[in-house]
């Protein structure tokens, strides 16, 4: 091939979720071409569950720039992906993905990262947490897979789904016009609209049968999982957004992804393995996980209280441990974990994903 | 030597804070005299902050079952040192600590581990976090020593403290005497009686020098600090507890004790020195640890968001986050971590010590 | 009648859950005979949800107290419904019940106060929110009634029932045994819990027809309740025990009961009828009410925010607001509110009681 | 007088921080003109302490909005009070202020509603709650009263400041220049920046002597207050912002303001008075209240837990109260209540102000 695609990643620490300095910056002084930029992850400061505005104030902000570079238009294009809860070491920060054609060619053996970006329609509020969900995100997905190059779902090492979430106005909503919803609890329907973003996942990348995807399946049958998948809820859309991360043969760079599953919150080995670099010399660039109090109420075979603790979500005390433990062995803080992972990696556990550069 | 005393330590899940089941059943099977029990460590599922009455009640259900074994002048003796908060994946558990004289000659060049007790005169609220308090923790630190034998001060691996805090009623009647108190904020009380029993610490084992320790040193010059002091406090006891925990050739038994310096939250490093045992077959029987949000805002140069955390107290996320770091690099979530690490250990960081078992 | 029962009311202020020396000052002095007491209702300072343990600890010192005085059998059989959150101005206090037979002759056209308790036998986790909780509870409202000598449910004005939740040791258990619980979310389990419960006392006092109240009927048809119950939930217990409150010509005393119903969190009407005294000079003892954000997410056609509000549950604001509301218009924060009216009272409202002393 | 100022007052419900629908149907259908708004009150859903985005969230929007229609220089010359805190069942909305030249002459013998708006210059973090706060925020006052057209302090029934806090960074960097704050906690901070703003306003109204408005004032003496003042702390601003809101003979038109002050958070009294008309067709159309626990730890000689509660901030509790009182009188809870009462009436009171029309 004479031409690929070539992927970069920026990672910008910031002061409030308002904060667009540091990408400012960068855009500025010519690091960074507004018009390659795909999707963003950000990790704001606000309580990650149904009243987090700090996500919907940061995409605005980020959309608002955007805008005055490039045009609304194509600025509506860039998938945004605010997760809340910055709890314990965990550090606000940006990650912003590009992606550019480059004259150079890809290398003949080696891979190289690669992402592609998909968007369902909008979801009505009795499909959120259901099979209509689960159908919707596996054809996005199948998109976002075709759009990245990459043929072998061996090949993809994260999956970011952003998904909507069931407030009491969109409750009401539903119930006047004779929908039943999934759930009238607004804090349990980001758990199912996460859990079927997940369930979608699988069914694209083979990892369950079309079929086992059912109404019946979302947050009931924990055995269907993606390894891969990741899905934060929040109130700032109607539809589901998915960014497929993975390597392909067709891409050039230096940058490469790779994966691990953790088993639960405290699986040290999987942040190895994930930390692990090709060659001597790589560098960790970005790192993404997801983080569960294990519905269990066990850990190691010990009690855990982050269920039972009517003072702070179960979702923020797993973050702060998930995103401790992995500060503490890459030496770190700035890395996105989101919480909640239902039918996302095995329960309790999740999908921990690096970003390396060659040396 | 022909007799030497011996210390052997129980680690024991519970339930609820008023969960002695487990407690009664090594009692019953005669695992455990409760005439030689010195002191009492727990984890209780509470806010480890000024309203938590988990502590008090689960102190109150040991006496009660000390009591009824010892008598009460004898339980009363038993230091209980009730540290509230499980955060993350902290399991709420006891851990007991025996002394008892062994036929058993100490070993002639191998030291094993000893624990001293003693407690202050009741303090009043207006000296709780000032120089009166740092002389009395001194004080009492000095004859814990001296009770588990330990000469040098680098045999000591651990000093926990348990002290009050003000509540607004003893500011209020302290008020009413005309006394002025160290902080008229609740909360902010217990860093004050905290910082001032590990600076009494720093002072009995020379860390600091007697007259670095004034009233002005609390909570403000921080470099002023023990290495070995773990305090906390809580509103059901006003006088301070010490427990000295270390190694000395007059003991035997297979135990002894280590510890590292954690230089902030997500010190990895500092807790496998810890782990790390004399000899390939010793398993570590329990740890204990210090946690803070460092006061600078900042970790490894990061932003991070505890202290300006309004909805979530910031010694809750501090004990999350170095409660999760411990248990993957142990393998265990059943570890002792009390939050507040003020002139504990260096700014943002503090001890982390282990009890180990020789194969 | 020659004699006649004599129900007597003693509001106890209290420092912690802890505090019982304000009872046993009023034992001591010979004010208040323990041999008589039948319920005691406390509002303790926990938060009132699943990991509240301020309910166990004070009913815990209670029961011991009681025990030293008249055995520990009398003294299981007093019933103690402890509701924990004292939420903005609620002061935390007993009210402590004494019944006992009075040589005066009831008066032949005054009702008077009276009581009557009973108590549910244990209730399987399964049971929990379900037909087989509705029936026990309205078995159990029939016996109170019959003790308390009331025939008429128009005289009823409060009945109290205490009930379990579902932990997650008790929703493990039961998954264990092949047993499906109503909800398997901890803090939800409260509100089933309470509503089965309500629709038990409103089946018993003719409010609904029998049939009415099948599984379906918990937290779904909300035209479903009883304009008189107030349940609380607790772990303290695996049973429920009823306290009907009312007015009878059997009593004597100076004591009587009225009650309203609150439409709303901020129904002043209502709060001014239950006050509203049958002779100038009476005085209000005791208020008793529930509180509950109103499950439309409005009130007076206004947006609230209670239930979105992922920080503090919606059952700690109700009850921030009903006891405010009570209390500026009793001009009194020592009252018992407690949280969670499902199927008490009209949905997002619920009853008022007062327990006045003719002057 | 020929001529005569008028002031009107919208108030409009919200759907959240980021919601200006409302306002731009008023906007679009005429009924309100962007060029004549000085001044717009809002309550915001956030927990009103310093972690809150909402209020920058929502102040960023309005900006934006009102840019859009009278330029950015005019837009940024409104004064903007977001308050964050919705508490119970205070309902999130907003109270937009307008005032304009009117060709009606003004009545002879009645006074009308007058506001008016001035602003201090940047506040260095090491001023915040100090000395130089007082005396910026009593120069401003003035300045607004000037502009309001009101002579007579006694005609001043509310007084609104919007005034900064320290966050960590902005404390790091003082201390980094050699400068001390008032506190380094900077949920306090709030509370000194409330208080010197509350004390600027009663030098200007004559309520305190200028010389005892020192910076040992600040939150130690409690008996200098303004009977009028309101502040509200927040992230989103370095200088203070103040609106005097008064009656005066040069306004015309049918709105008319009234205050009474609250002498606890269940002040009921003080409500009735405040909302009592001058005649019976008089409907009130907005009311402002301060909220605040009271510092001696009880209310009405009872114990209050708000300040022991480390889980929920005790503005928050005190907020919630006094929404629902006010909500309970008034019968509607679109109220703008905002916590923290320092200097702000007498300790555990405030404020509460109403704005009337004549029928």
């Amino acid at each position: 091939m004479t031409t690929s695609t070539r992927t970069t990643v920026h990672r910008i620490a910031t002061d409030s979720p308002a904060d667009t300095r540091g990408l400012v910056q960068l855009i500025e002084s010519n690091a960074l071409d507004p018009a390659t930029v795909v999707a963003v992850f950000g990790k704001t400061e606000g309580n990650g569950c149904v009243n987090d505005f700090t996500r919907g104030y940061a995409t605005e902000r980020l959309q608002n720039l955007f805008a005055s570079h490039i045009g609304s238009d194509a600025a509506r294009r860039i998938a945004m992906v605010m997760s809340g809860g910055t709890e314990g070491v965990i550090s606000p920060h940006l990650t912003v993905i590009c992606r550019e054609r480059s004259a150079q060619p890809s290398a003949v053996d080696t891979q190289a990262l690669a992402v592609g970006v998909a968007r369902t329609p909008e979801l009505a509020a009795h499909d959120i947490g259901r099979r209509a969900q689960i159908q919707a995100v596996a054809t996005a997905t199948a998109q976002a897979l075709q759009q990245a190059g990459i043929d072998d779902p061996d090949d993809v090492h994260y999956v970011q789904v952003k998904c909507p979430l069931l407030t009491s106005q969109k409750i009401r909503e539903a119930q006047t016009t004779g929908h039943a919803v999934a759930t009238t609890d607004t804090y349990k329907s980001m758990g199912y609209s996460r859990g079927a973003s997940a369930l979608g996942v699988a069914v694209a990348l083979g990892e369950i049968e079309a079929e086992r995807a059912q109404d019946e399946t979302v947050l009931e049958d924990m055995n269907c999982f993606s390894a891969v998948a990741s899905a934060s809820a929040g109130s700032e859309l109607d539809y589901c957004e998915v960014i497929v991360i993975g390597n392909t043969l067709s891409a050039s760079g230096d940058l490469y992804a790779r994966h691990a599953v953790m088993q639960d919150a405290i699986d040290a080995e999987a942040v190895r393995q994930a930390l692990a670099a090709d060659a001597p010399g790589d560098r960790v660039v970005q790192l993404f996980a997801k983080a569960e109090a294990d519905p269990s109420g066990e850990i190691r075979g010990r009690r855990h209280t982050m269920i039972n603790d009517s003072d702070i979500n179960h979702t923020r005390h797993a973050r702060a441990v998930v995103g401790g433990v992995i500060a503490a062995l890459a030496g770190d803080p700035t890395v996105y974990v989101s919480g909640g992972a239902e039918h996302q990696g095995p329960s309790g556990g999740g999908v921990i994903a690096a970003i390396l550069s060659r040396g």
